[in-house]
């Protein structure tokens, strides 16, 4: 059948902060699917901080490549609906998850290992969710969330949780499941309402870190140190955290979107970790997919409860996934931010 | 009694590098003991980096604080012989262990906790090993190296360790229990003697950091990338173990020398623990004082059958301990650094 879709490509890489004049749409004819191969129709696709590592020639080592100028982003993620398929297993109709978002549609082959396993084409047993959540809550943001915790024993609760950017995808959901793990919760935010939205949505502590210095915001709200940091900022939230903590202290890294428009600087302050017997742990989603099934069932319940919030930033199709790209990096989403596809 | 005694005391903080001028040894009356105290005869003292962060008005938080100016310098280990005893558990002749060195003679409270416990006042059940051992690889240097690569896990052999200041008393041992556990070991350091004694001496790879730079040299040897990492350096050194280590690797943390007389700076490639999953572990010797018998059970046998080399630099005489302190740091002594007294 002849089909055309739009996708997104890389016109260039951004120098400093992130435009939409950095990428283009494209009208492109959709492929048929070859024997094995599954066309998917993306309903929502993923905007994620991660994403800006890879808009540039020199992309981190051991992380995901950089997208090459001019081509379909590969490696995005995307929920879709099956609407024609080659390959056992997947039938038209099927609510799929897969890493080929930022296009219309998506010829996937089932057997690819996509972003290290998160990504490979798998149909979503929906139940009462709604798709988009396995972009979020359900999907690499939850797991991600819920790793970080469980790689530095945050999990049993007692102790107190500092968890930085707070309000995106992955620190409103490490936030809570600290939280209703039995955590005392600090939360941090850039502005006032998202702060507002940390106290009155998700009960926990919060405070504007543009408001006052880091030291001494921690300091009010923990005055007996934290226990352990969730970070996805790094830079200065990296080197207040190492000086809030405790001995024995332990740090969660997921990322460090401070870093990613500048020139990266370590911690100045790491001897620290040496003096107060400190861990600092890295960790990708991907690598900790064996959590993903319990992830998915705590979550799941917490949802249905209403225990916990998923809150969402959304930009009305395709097109403006660039603008949804740049709005987040800068700040001004709150929740998950993802791109409903007409 | 009336008996005098010499005690070295800090003039003031070295600006830069470190010099004999910054201390001052004082002639002083030794104080009786009193009931529950025990009169010490220092027979050798320890000569360690973390001093130099002693030597500061601005000794890091959480670690032990700067010696006073004008004073005895206490929390430096040191073995002696005890001469008079008021307290239980100890009569003259037993050979002790204790905080009070850099100075003839100690009035010892065997009830004080010092240094974290690993310098309270303790007898010494030498059997066939030398005093000095227990200032060394029976001592807190032993415990520094063994602790260290128990929390990192990499006691069990089959892996590719790294080992910076490999010639120093500390890294000496890692880099021997390492291999002595089973596994492939790279040792560096800054002098092509020292590199010849680890080869020869020590059975291990190694390499000069000071020539070529520590990257290529550490694709040469590990051109699979090192499994973990025992840092005594800190700087450029952890910066090259990032950027070699394998996925789900780790660091061992147990000081940043390379810090000590600069303003320190982290790692800019810290996002590396983030792709590829590693683990940064700081320890201090001080909270693992569990795995002290099991180190010296089994540190004690590796010296008996010779497969663990103790390699001494000793200065006579406690006038040379400031001269000793500069030598060690600049990096002109090998193995543990000891002054004698005489």
């Amino acid at each position: 059948m002849n089909r055309a879709g739009r996708e997104v490509r890389v016109r260039r890489y951004p120098a400093g902060a992130v435009t939409p004049d950095d990428f283009e749409i494209v009208e492109v004819p959709v492929a048929d699917p070859h024997p094995g191969q599954v066309l998917v129709r993306n309903t929502w696709t993923s905007v994620d901080p991660g994403l800006r590592l890879r808009l540039r020639p020199d992309a981190p080592a051991g992380y995901f490549p950089a997208f090459p100028l001019g081509q379909a982003m590969d490696g995005i993620m995307a929920v879709g609906e099956v609407v024609e398929s080659r390959a056992e297993g997947f039938v038209p109709g099927d609510v799929v998850s897969h890493a080929q978002g930022w296009r219309d549609y998506a010829v996937v082959d089932p057997g690819a290992t996509q972003l290290g396993g998160i990504g490979t084409l798998s149909r979503l047993d929906i139940g009462d969710a709604e798709p988009q959540w396995y972009l979020g809550a359900l999907g690499g943001m939850g797991l991600t969330a819920y790793a970080g915790l469980h790689v530095i024993d945050a999990l049993d609760g007692g102790e107190t949780v500092w968890v930085s950017a707070a309000a995106g995808a992955v620190g409103s959901l490490a936030a809570q499941i600290a939280k209703l793990r039995g955590n005392r919760v600090i939360a941090s935010a850039g502005t006032d309402e998202k702060v507002d939205w940390l106290r009155e949505a998700l009960g926990v502590e919060a405070f504007n870190y543009r408001r006052g210095d880091l030291s001494s915001s921690l300091r009010e709200l923990a005055p007996g140190g934290i226990d352990a940091y969730f970070d996805s900022v790094g830079g200065d939230h990296l080197e207040a955290a190492l000086d809030h903590l405790t001995g024995h202290g332990r740090v969660a890294m997921c990322g460090s979107i401070s870093d990613y428009e500048s020139e990266p600087r370590g911690p100045r302050n790491l001897f620290l970790a040496v003096s107060r017997n400190l861990m600092l742990r890295g960790f990708r989603a991907s690598s900790n997919l064996h959590l993903m099934a319990e992830m998915r069932e705590q979550l799941s319940a917490w949802l249905g409860s209403g225990e916990l919030v998923h809150r969402e930033t959304v930009f009305a199709d395709l097109e403006q996934a660039p603008h949804a790209l740049a709005e987040m990096i800068s700040g001004r989403t709150t929740g998950k931010t993802l791109v409903s596809i007409c």
